[in-house]
């Protein structure tokens, strides 16, 4: 990995290649590519490389193009540069595998690749070295793959911090399916609803809709892309949840004329439908890819000024505890932050007798 | 308010029990009630207030049993306390007025609340006199209501250190629908697809799905109870939901058939519901209380071990940057902690350098 060509200067494509170009160890020299000359010029002078004259042949192509458009580049740059391995990081991979394949592209240098990382601002100038630090990067390897090229692949990934996790592409299409782009349609579902809601209702929502429709403020453009690049896997997960929607909905009916015909079975359809979510919800992974733990939690109230966050984490760490979660919470109307700690449940008392101790109020 | 009888000794009865004994300013005698003496006795030993030995009659009452005794018990106490106002915690409102007016109960003394706290633990051992403080409080008046009663329990909520919000007990369960219980529903149908997923597809799960299904854990029989409590208005919003999901379907399914048949105006309706979940979720209110602010979002890596929060948030400090909002990010394999500081923007810059200069890692 000598020589590294990066096609498309957005936030992926420059943060590849300032963390390549950063790396102190061994600095790789990285070719920048992009339709537009003001994003290519932005992401050169942020330090992320030179601006590719065409003189140096690459041994590593990264396509980091919208998504809709990356089967094509990959194509394009599988052409023209005979000699490199050709990658790309774009969300949704069995599409673009196929695009390669139906032109009669060289499927043993195409490697897909998909970082499972991102930040709320795009473009260059919110790139970051470090952006992929131990986040998972899907390495989509296939039969076709001279072994070669994937080491080569697997290398940058490495190269860039991440934690790399092999798998097909219609593995990771299915994966992504289940784990982002259902997800995504669901919070936008739930928040869509809030658009005519009275004033009153939104005033009392806690913390529980916050976190279902958080990422519901996502960019609806690029979305638009992401699903119907996988429009297919994306449909059998919705249509799963539908079908289990529709029993909810029939238990809900049930009840609803209760006083009319006995619901028979029906809070135990619901009841059956919530023990299926703390089933799923057990198969997330907990901190750093272990199992997950049940952690005590401990809530605190803080003044909402600067400095107090470091004076309770400094109580806090006094003490020893290693805090595991955390997350502040919105206190409607009053001038408190409630910070709620997250621990393993042997530290809970000491923390909480560290925190009576500082004078610090502990509320849940 | 000289005496208040608690009914149920629960997590909710016995922080309203502890919070009004423990006010400093003017204290309460509180007289405990539960059909469990072991419950009963706990609470008086948490020092929530005496055992109700019947000697002493309640100004006011507060019934804090489970949601599907609730209008039963509400009845009751309006009998047997001819004199007090009775007011009760469920998270349902209308059923138990019904109940009260059905059973020809005195509607002029029953008033009742919601308060919107809570906590992952139950029971009176996790009972916290401050567990309403900041949080939303529900009053349901009615016409029927006398309006010194009313007063009396917006008294006692604003005692405990709670918000008021007043509002019929209809609106309150359409607004609950909307914003707890179909949430809840949907985080679990989310979390249920997960039982079955290969094991990659979890690991490589980002922070979207850990938000998404966070209240998926909750408590399987109590969800049962309050759903089918509020069964009519949750039917209406998951009707709702399923009528968009139905039309995200018919895009998908027309964008996975699009090499036959071009899929005319689908990637325009992915784009409008994603669009729709942007507005809906700008209506959520930002931090207390006051409109949303669009902050500016800084992530640090840090060693996983204690006192590291309490140094970066000593560097913060000493720089004058007040957190909006934070949250501490897994990083799968790696012995780091990713946190997420939200600032105003204006701030962004000064954090950054702080953070800098004392040679922290910001990764995004």
């Amino acid at each position: 990995m000598n020589t590294v060509r990066v096609v498309g200067t957005g936030l992926l494509g420059t943060s590849v290649a300032l963390g390549l170009t950063s790396r102190a160890a061994s600095p790789t020299r990285v070719l920048l590519s992009d339709p537009s000359p003001t994003a290519l010029a932005l992401a050169r002078d942020l330090g992320a490389g030179e601006i590719d004259d065409g003189t140096t042949e690459a041994d590593l192509v990264v396509v980091a193009c919208p998504p809709d458009v990356t089967g094509q580049v990959v194509l394009a740059e599988l052409a023209a540069h005979p000699a490199a391995t050709v990658t790309d990081v774009a969300s949704v991979k069995a599409g673009v595998l196929d695009a390669v394949l139906a032109a009669g592209g060289d499927a043993a240098r195409y490697v897909g690749g998909h970082p499972m990382a991102g930040r709320e601002r795009s473009g260059a100038v919110a790139a970051r070295g470090d952006l992929f630090l131990g986040r998972p990067w899907v390495i989509c390897a296939t039969p076709k793959n001279d072994p070669a090229r994937l080491d080569a692949v697997v290398a940058m990934a490495l190269a860039l911090g991440a934690s790399v996790v092999t798998m097909s592409p219609a593995d990771h299409d299915q994966a992504v399916a289940l784990v982002s782009h259902t997800p995504q349609v669901v919070a936008s579902l739930v928040a869509a609803r809030l658009q005519g809601a009275p004033e009153d209702a939104v005033t009392i929502a806690g913390q529980g809709l916050r976190d279902v429709t958080r990422i519901a403020g996502s960019d609806p453009t690029l979305w638009a892309q992401i699903l119907s690049a996988n429009a297919a896997p994306v449909a059998a997960v919705l249509r799963a949840i539908r079908d289990d929607l529709d029993g909810a909905l029939a238990a809900l009916d049930a009840l609803a004329a209760e006083r009319d015909v006995p619901a028979h079975g029906a809070r135990g359809d619901l009841a059956r439908l919530v023990a299926a979510g703390n089933l799923g919800r057990e198969r997330l992974p907990g901190k750093h890819g272990a199992r997950p733990t049940a952690f005590a939690s401990v809530t605190v109230a803080i003044p909402d000024e600067p400095g107090a966050l470091a004076r309770v984490f400094a109580d806090i760490g006094q003490a020893g505890v290693n805090i595991e979660e955390l997350s502040l919470e919105h206190a409607p109307g009053r001038a408190v932050g409630l910070v709620e700690l997250s621990v393993l449940p042997a530290a809970r008392e000491r923390l909480e007798r560290a925190l009576a101790e500082h004078g610090w109020q502990v509320v849940g």
